[in-house]
C-alpha cells in the first residue's frame, strides 16, 4: 500500500467521530421531498450539501433550481490532464417518516445505539452520500486526488425523480464524465460485499377493452355478449405459457443469454428459494422454467399484472355485465431489449389474439431500457479490488431486478454508464420506521471508496 | 262470449277515462323507495293502494309494516268452494326520477300525449297494477268474481326487495294460493303479445386470491413470485372453453334440454342477432355454440365476470406486484340447476386448477334457482287464451334472462309457482327519463285480465 493511501485511511479512522457528527447534522434536517410542509428543510438540506462541497474545495458549487426541488452541482478539476472524470450521483431527500408512532426514537433526532445510527435517511442515502464525500475529504486532506469529479445531488429521488431527465438534458455540459458513480446502492450483508452490475428496464402499459356501449344487465344480456372482463382475463392468461415464459411475439429475441460464468457467479448469491419464500411470504415460488429465483429476478425479463379493474368492485353483489375492463401491465427488461419494441410486441399480440367482440387500446406509461456495466470495465475492477482490500474477499456481482431511473436517464441522454456503489444493508429498514445505518459497514464503505479512487489511477 | 263477460268488457271500455284519471292520481305520488326524502309519499302510495282494495270490496286490507317500506295485503273470498286462489303480486314503489333535466314533463306530473301517458311509474308498474285492479272492478261491478284473491303489494321492488323474503316467510297464512299472478311484466310489442314463462336463477360469488404476504416491488421480486392477478386471469380464462361453454365440472348435468317445439317457439321471437347488436352496442355477438342469442339468454346458463379488482388502478403507473386479486363472478341458472351445486362445482374447479402458489377463498353473495311455469298448467292456458281473445293471435312464450327475486322466493319459501303477466313495452323507458305507458296496450291489458279471470273457471 502506498504511503499516501495509508495516510488517507488513517485520516478516515481518526475522524470517524466527527464524520458521524456531521452525518447526524444532516439527518436532523427533515428533507422530505414529497410533502410541501418540509419545503424549508429541503432548501436547508440542499444548502448543507453545497456547503460541504465548498468546504471540500470543490469549484462552481451551485444549488440549481428545477421545476421541483433543487439539484446541487459542483466539480473538482485535478492537475493531471490524463485523469478520468467521475460524475458522483446522490440525493439529499428522504422518505416521509410515517407511521411516526412506530419509531423508537424521533426520526429526525439521530440516535446511536450499539453499532447503529437510527434516523430517517441515515442509510437512504445521507450516510451513503457522506461516505463518498468523506472519502474524498480523507484523500484531499492527506494527498492529491488524481480524479476529476462532477456532482449531481438531486432532491426528488424519493418522488421518482420527475424533473431529473429535463435537468440532465439541459445541463450536459456540467455533467460530462466517463462514468457515473451512483452511491445509492447496497451490499448483501456486513460480511458479504457485493456490487450491483445491472438494473432491469421497464415498459409499462395500460390495456383498455371496450365491449357493449354501456354496462348491461347480466341477466337480460348475459350469454349473448362477450364480457370484456372475461376477454381481458383470456388475453392476460395467454401472455404466459406453461413454462412461465412470456408469449409476446419476439419478446426474447434480444435477451442477452447468461454465460456459464455469470450463472456460476449468481449461484453464489445468498438468494435461494428459502430466501425468496421468507421475504415474500408467498405460499410457493413460481417463475420461468430452467432458471433460479435470482436469475429470474436479475437476468430474465418478466411481464406482470400491476392492476386490474372492471365492473362492480364494491361490497356485496351487482349483476352487471361491464362495458369496460382495464389492466395495468408492465415488463421488466434485460439487456438488450428495447421498450419501444416490447410495445410493438404487445400490439402484435393483441392484434393476433383480441377477439372482434371487443375494441381495445393500449396506453404507454413509462419505458426505459435495462442498464448493465461492462464487466471488464476498469472502474468496476477498481471498485471490486477496493472491496477485496477492505473485506479480504472478492465481492459478488449482483443483478438488480428493479429499475433506477437516473441510471437509465444518464445512459439514454448522455450515453454515460453507471457504477453502482453503496453500503446500505437489506435490514436497514429503508422506507420504514426505525431506519438505521450500520456504522462499522459505513466506515468500511468510506475506506472502500478511498481505495477505489486510488485504484482508478494506479 | 257469455253475456256477463261482455258486460265486464263494456264496463272497462266505458270507464277508461276514469281509470286513467285514477292512474294519474297514483303516478302523482312520488313513491321513490330508495331515497328517504320520499318517505311521506311512500306511505301515501301504500295508503292509496289500500283504499283502492277497500273500494273494490276486498277484505282484511292492511298496510303491514316491515323493516323497510310497508306491504299492502288484502283478500277476496268468493262463494264457490271449488274456486281457485290467486296471489296477486305488485309493487307501489318507483325508480328515482334522475336525471331530472332530461324529462320533457315533470316526472310526477302525469301527462297524456298522443297514445301515451308520461310519468315515473306509469309503466313500471303503477299502470300494470291498476290494469289488474280495474279488471277485477269491471267484473265485480257487472258480475260475480269466481276466483279467490290474495294481495301482496310491496314497496321495495326497486331496491331489490330486501325485506320481502322475511315477510313472505312470516305471513304464509295470509298469502296461501294455488299460483301467484305477478303483474310486473311486459309483452314484446303492441302487436306482439307474449308471456314470460321462465326466469333464470342466480348464483353469485366472490373469488379472492392471496399471493405474497403484502404488495411487492415488481422489480425486486417480479419473476420469482406468482402474481395473483395473473393467476386470477388464468383461472377465469379457464372457466369457458372455445365453444363458449362453462367448464365448471358438472355445470350442464341438470340443465333441462330445449325441446324442438320450444326452439321453434323461441325462433319466432323478434330477438335475432341484429336486435342484440343494436340494443347492446357490442362490436360483435358471442355465446355458446349451437344456440341462438335468444336461446343463450333465455334457456342456457351463463358465467359472467361482474367485477375485477387487483393492485393499482389509479392514474398513471405503479410498479406493484399485488398481494391480492378479487373477482365477482355470477352464474345465471336455468331449470333444473341448483345454486348450492353450482357453488360446489366452482369449489371443485378451483381445487383442480388453482396453483399452490396462491391461497384462495370463495364468498357466496346470492343464490336462487331458476323458475319456469309448467307449460301445460291451466292458468297459463287461461292467460294465453285471453291474449288470443283480445289480440286475435296466440301469444309467444318467452324465456327471460334475468332473475325476479319474488318469483324465486315464492317458489322456495311456499312452493308456489308464478304466472308472469303484464303489458309493459320494451320502449317504455323503464328506469329512464320520460317513462311512458302505451294506453291502447294498457286497455288491452285490462281486457286480457278480464278474459283471464273468466277463462280460469270456464
Amino acid at each position: 500500500m502506498s504511503g499516501n493511501r495509508s495516510a488517507a485511511l488513517d485520516y478516515a479512522q481518526k475522524n470517524h467521530a466527527r464524520f458521524l457528527e456531521e452525518l447526524k447534522a444532516l439527518v436532523r434536517i427533515a428533507s422530505v421531498s414529497t410533502e410541501s410542509q418540509y419545503e424549508t428543510q429541503m432548501a436547508a438540506a440542499a444548502a448543507w450539501v453545497a456547503d460541504q462541497l465548498r468546504t471540500l474545495g470543490m469549484n462552481d458549487v451551485a444549488v440549481c433550481p428545477t421545476a421541483g426541488h433543487s439539484v446541487v452541482c459542483g466539480e473538482y478539476r485535478c492537475s493531471d490532464p490524463q485523469a478520468p472524470t467521475l460524475l458522483v450521483y446522490g440525493h439529499y431527500d428522504v422518505q416521509p417518516p410515517d407511521p411516526l408512532e412506530q419509531w423508537e426514537n424521533p426520526p429526525f433526532e439521530p440516535t446511536v445505539k450499539g453499532d447503529y445510527l437510527f434516523g430517517r435517511g441515515a442509510s437512504d442515502m445521507k450516510g451513503q452520500l457522506l461516505a463518498g464525500l468523506k472519502a474524498i475529504e480523507s484523500i484531499l486532506k492527506t494527498d492529491q486526488l488524481r480524479v476529476n469529479l462532477r456532482f449531481l445531488i438531486e432532491g426528488e429521488e424519493e418522488m421518482g425523480s420527475p424533473n431529473l431527465a429535463a435537468f440532465i438534458a439541459e445541463n450536459q455540459h456540467r455533467l460530462q464524465a466517463d462514468v457515473a458513480l451512483n452511491l445509492d446502492s447496497g451490499i448483501l450483508a456486513p460480511d458479504f460485499p457485493s456490487i450491483t452490475v445491472s438494473v432491469r428496464g421497464l415498459a409499462y402499459f395500460e390495456i383498455r377493452l371496450y365491449g357493449p356501449a354501456s354496462d348491461l344487465h347480466s341477466g337480460t344480456f348475459g350469454g349473448a355478449v362477450h364480457n370484456p372482463a372475461q376477454v381481458l382475463c383470456e388475453l392476460i392468461a395467454g401472455m404466459h405459457d406453461a413454462q412461465g415464459r412470456v408469449t409476446l411475439p419476439g419478446f426474447y429475441d434480444r435477451v442477452r443469454p447468461l454465460s456459464e460464468a455469470e450463472r456460476a457467479e449468481m449461484a453464489r448469491l445468498p438468494l435461494d428459494e428459502a430466501y425468496y419464500l421468507k421475504v415474500t411470504g408467498a405460499p410457493a415460488l413460481y417463475g420461468e422454467s430452467g432458471y433460479t429465483p435470482a436469475e429470474r429476478v436479475g437476468a430474465r425479463p418478466t411481464l406482470e399484472v400491476n392492476g386490474l379493474l372492471s365492473g362492480y368492485t364494491g361490497e356485496g353483489s351487482k349483476t352487471v355485465l361491464p362495458a369496460y375492463a382495464m389492466a395495468k401491465i408492465s415488463c421488466r427488461l434485460v439487456p438488450d431489449q428495447d421498450p419501444a419494441e416490447v410495445y410493438q410486441q404487445l400490439l402484435d399480440y393483441l392484434n393476433a389474439h383480441a377477439p372482434r367482440t371487443v375494441r381495445w387500446e393500449v396506453v404507454q406509461h413509462a419505458g426505459s431500457p435495462a442498464a448493465m456495466i461492462a464487466l471488464d470495465r476498469a472502474e468496476l475492477t477498481a471498485l471490486s479490488q477496493a472491496m477485496e482490500q477492505v473485506w479480504g474477499k472478492k465481492p459478488l456481482y449482483k443483478r438488480e431486478g428493479g429499475s433506477i431511473p437516473v441510471v437509465a436517464q444518464l445512459q439514454q441522454i448522455m450515453g454515460m454508464p453507471t457504477i453502482l456503489c453503496g453500503f446500505g444493508l437489506p435490514d436497514d429498514n429503508l422506507h420504514a420506521p426505525n431506519e438505521r445505518l450500520h456504522l462499522p459497514t459505513w466506515q468500511r464503505g468510506i475506506e472502500t471508496l478511498i481505495h477505489f479512487f486510488y485504484n482508478l489511477t494506479s
